[in-house]
């Protein structure tokens, strides 16, 4: 059977394990050709091929759910299921998402994104089952690193605890865990999901009493020992003291073993978890050899491995790294905490220099946030960088432990506003809601690299918490020389003076508003232009000023509208009782954003020059000497 | 010595031990006696007499830090650090906070309220130390409900990991980790925490090296015996398996014993946990027997132990949980989850009648939620009980796991608003500006207990996710005769109409301002009343209509004003261009607000009938029949 002939994974249960092989082999070439052009999740794909495989072959999805972690490893799942030719479309605008959607299949059991969910969703459909009085499979995949998430374990700690039967497959790629892999491992672990096992305890039992008596501290030694039994054959006694029986470590890629354990795993009772070792990059030499770089990647030439090259400016993530990097050398009080990160927020230079004043908290952001606090109260300035989105994981510890003590952690929120191709669970599109309304907590954006390090060594001379919210991708190529000035925070930049109308801009869509101005310019119409800077506190002298010179102002963010940027401005003008100014606001809507080119999404919400144009065009009515009271 | 004379911990370094267990008896005649008065968390308190006296015995605080995890049990830590004058204002506005509090006094090391973040700020504690270069103890004190929390879980996880030192003592009350008190484990305890135990061990090696051999099988068994010898002797594995030294369990109302162990605890490099165990009332036989009951207690009577009989109306969360239960039973997908609150919460009435709908996931908010997701998503109808104040910690799951799927999940969001004397922790004032930018969520408040259990109802037959806030304390005592008819979510209600103003106000502070409307009624000025019942969506068709024939509103709320609920109808007025309304707002500053009398909290912040008159007469001009245009 060919790759291109597989409709459903129903048509895996009869296939002989060498077709399987072969198709293995299929997937991952297909999964190669795809992401070199449009970008993703390779080597996590490429690691678990034959584990989708055998889940499919052993369960019967969609009445089994399969829950996946994360889900950016649900690129082989999405092929066997019916999505095969649509990868090509795969992460781009409209179409097929590179993470499980419920609206794409009803083989997507739940929607992830996010890490370590996945236990308490496969919980929660499993107690339903229950509820129900039905008979299907529950199978939640999970990393390793996604296991260190507090949620997981909290999840654990519940379903160990109920003791409901749920299968959990943790997916073991970096042998983090347990590299205990071998004949002696496969030998316990069958014994151990096999009846034979219970004969084996008994012949250990028999053994056990059979040893000689020397002296009584022996004695309730030897009592202690057939207590502690199941650690002796069981290599992961931490899930077994959770109350889960723990079937493993086994080889992720051989086939054979892991349909025999996956069928184990049903027939046992209770809450069940499979230990997988998988190779991250597995089959792609490029990938394998660098499984990080291959991680999440964007396209790239298939025979030498080699990302395409990118021109042009370095990233915010760059330029935040090295800044810091070089604030950190003359300040041996800054300290840097990422959540498993190192690469994605460029804390990886501080790691690189400074390797005692670097903290790799895991995926925790949770404990990151207050790990910061605990180092900011005894004299430290810890720098936490978390992508904005994954900093909703600590939004708590962001106001109970940092702001109501006015720490002074700075949070340095990466992947803020529109991320572009990884959709809807990643785009960083709420931060100034979540952040703004917390007492103490400074809420700042660049509009572009050399702001964002002026920004950082304003606020590591800050004496409360900062948050600086800066996008993925490219800055704007300006000059970096004079980085290390710090920006007195809380204060706007007036870029130009007009009279007609006030556009106000946050982040870097400053230099489209810039474009705008210009175009208006053209039109007749002349434009203040301001680069906002800090949403708290709002810089009120100099905007009340400008507000009361010209009373239409239209504030543009790259957030949602609801409690966003605009918003602040309109809870100014009321605490100052200024009633008369007309304030349009351009920012995402009331909806999540899907995934797709970050430009294209951005004009899609006007948040580009031609759509400031147009929003001025429709929303403002301007006298002008030409043409009196008109539009434009 | 007296307690009277204790001002400084250092006094207790050379007491008798018979000095301090009669320090212990005066500690607890002064904690019934206060919390008798005061109200507070008493259960807990009388159960870490002993253990806080040893703490600080051992410990110089405050060179060496405490961090008192949740934070409720630091009453004794209070009356040893030079606030026991003080007691008699505990939790009372201006007076001393029932928790941590780094502006009270330096042995306050660290502020806690929110529970499980004791572990993580003091890894953070010990990492800044340790790059000072420093010596000195930090010391977190959990107990085993907070342990469940995710974060804790990431925060042993890392400091297992990195290895440095530091200790934990695990405060188990409900011996729901380990039971094993007794001689055994003391002789065990001692001896892991003994240089002599390692004598110990080698003795075992001999024994196991003498083994008879019996067959291939058992001789690999025997090599794991040796692997696993640690377990044999250490009743904590689960510790000791994330990098700990487990020493314990040790009886915590044993100074002695506890004193020996804090001592050797210091003495063992990387870090340590120390299992106590206490029991929660200790000394006091009402809150011996009824721990839950005098966990947290409003003022009682000493000898019969009987808290004062409250006349009144019922709670808000009686009305709930008794509403919940009434429609559960005529809807078998409803199910009802908590965090370790079933009575805080009102879901012990389901919990009684329908135990296999109730779930209990522990101090484990995040998991809660997602598991909310995964019951919804298979059909059933999760409501899902959270203080406000702690729905903070599952802010990423209501977002990313249940609107983005759009799963129809209500959350009840006990103590929003002003609590009261649990003060700037436990204020629920944070979660309309959290909720209100997440798309697909209805955010809801009740003006009375009638119209929560109207939501309540309402909300259940509604296809998406569902916020409900209401306040902590009684109803308004209205009729609860129409409980059932559910209500129209996402409608106002127009309670007056008038010309001259608009009181648009969210909850019960509805009532507030009806009395403020009667008010005003009589120096002229004629309210339109309206009781907003939503924030999300707003009701704008009602809304704008009112606002055309009247242009001056003001809002009513009890919340932050920095993205609340009046940020909202601002937002509205901006969408349609309403530019000519005059919009003022009565809501918390952006500051964290104190603890103490509820009532008395709210007049700080005119959230009351005369609050308003004050507001409207210093914020609105009216033109009126006799004196022309004038303010009040």
């Amino acid at each position: 059977m060919r790759l291109e002939e597989i409709k459903d994974p129903s048509q895996l249960k009869h296939l002989s394990l060498e077709t399987m092989e072969s198709l293995a082999d299929a997937i991952r070439q297909k999964l190669i050709l795809t992401v070199s052009k449009t970008g993703g999740h390779l080597a996590p794909n490429l690691g678990v091929v034959e584990l989708t495989l055998a889940l499919h072959r052993v369960f019967n999805s969609p009445v089994d759910k399969i829950v996946w972690d994360v889900g950016h490893q649900s690129y082989v799942h999405k092929m066997l299921t019916g999505r095969l030719d649509q990868m090509s479309s795969l992460r781009q605008y409209g179409g097929i998402s590179g993470f499980p959607k419920t609206t794409e299949s009803p083989h997507d059991a739940f929607n992830t994104g996010h890490s370590s969910t996945s236990i308490s969703a496969a919980l929660g459909m499993a107690l339903a089952r229950d509820l129900n009085n039905e008979k299907y499979e529950v199978v939640a995949v999970i990393g390793d690193g996604a296991l260190t998430g507090g949620m997981a374990f909290e999840a654990l700690n519940h379903a160990g605890h109920l003791g409901r039967h749920l299968i959990i497959i943790l997916n073991d790629n970096e042998m983090s865990i347990a590299n205990n892999v071998g004949a002696l491992s496969s030998y316990l672990s069958r014994m151990r999901s096999d009846p034979r096992y219970y004969k084996g305890k008994e012949d250990i039992e028999q053994v056990l009493k059979r040893l000689p008596s020397i002296g009584p501290k022996v004695v309730k030694m030897a009592e202690r020992i057939k207590d502690s039994l199941k650690y002796l054959v069981v290599p992961g006694m931490l899930f077994e003291e959770l109350g889960f029986t723990y079937l493993g470590p086994i080889d992720g890629h051989n086939l054979h073993s892991m349909i025999t354990v996956f069928q184990q795993a049903k027939r046992i009772k209770g809450p069940v978890l499979v230990h997988v070792l998988t190779k991250k990059g597995k089959g792609y030499a490029p990938a394998e050899n660098n499984p990080d770089a291959f991680h999440g990647i964007g396209s790239f030439d298939i025979s030498s491995g080699k990302a395409r090259p990118k021109d042009g400016p370095p990233s915010y993530t760059e330029v935040f790294g090295r800044s810091l990097t070089q604030l950190a050398a003359h300040n041996p009080k800054i300290v840097g905490i990422t959540a498993a990160m190192p690469d994605g927020t460029g804390l990886k230079y501080l790691a690189e220099e400074f390797p005692e004043r670097f903290f790799d908290v895991g995926i925790a952001e949770q404990h990151g946030v207050t790990l910061a606090a605990g180092l900011a109260i005894s004299g430290y300035r810890p720098v936490v960088a978390i992508y904005s989105t994954f900093l909703q994981r600590g939004f708590d510890q962001v106001l109970h432990d940092v702001c109501m003590q006015n720490l002074p952690v700075v949070f340095a929120l990466d992947r803020a506003g529109i991320v572009g191709e990884d959709g809807e669970t990643h785009h960083g599109v709420f931060d100034l809601a979540y952040l703004r309304s917390i007492p103490n907590l400074l809420v700042l954006a660049p509009k572009d690299e050399l702001e964002l390090s002026q920004m950082l060594t304003g606020a590591l001379q800050h004496s409360g918490p900062v948050a600086i919210r800066y996008p993925r991708g490219q800055g704007k190529g300006v000059s970096l020389a004079k980085r290390y000035e710090p920006l007195s925070l809380g204060k706007c930049e007036v870029l130009e003076e007009g009279k007609d109308l006030v556009l106000l801009a946050l982040g870097p869509v400053v230099y489209d508003a810039a474009e705008a101005a210009e175009e208006l310019k053209g039109k007749g119409i002349s434009c203040t232009l301001i680069n906002a800077r800090s949403v708290k506190p709002l810089d009120e002298e100099t905007l009340l000023k400008v507000f009361r010179k010209c009373k239409k102002v239209l504030t543009i963010e790259e957030h949602v509208l609801a409690g966003g940027f605009g918003s602040a401005v309109r809870e100014m003008l009321g605490r100052h009782q200024l009633n008369d100014v007309q304030v349009v606001s351009i920012g995402l809507p009331d909806t999540f954003v899907a995934h797709g080119n970050a430009n294209l999404l951005r004009q899609k919400y006007d948040l580009c020059p031609e759509g400031i144009v147009k929003t001025v065009r429709e929303k403002f009515y301007f006298r002008t000497a030409k043409t009196g009271f008109s539009t434009l």
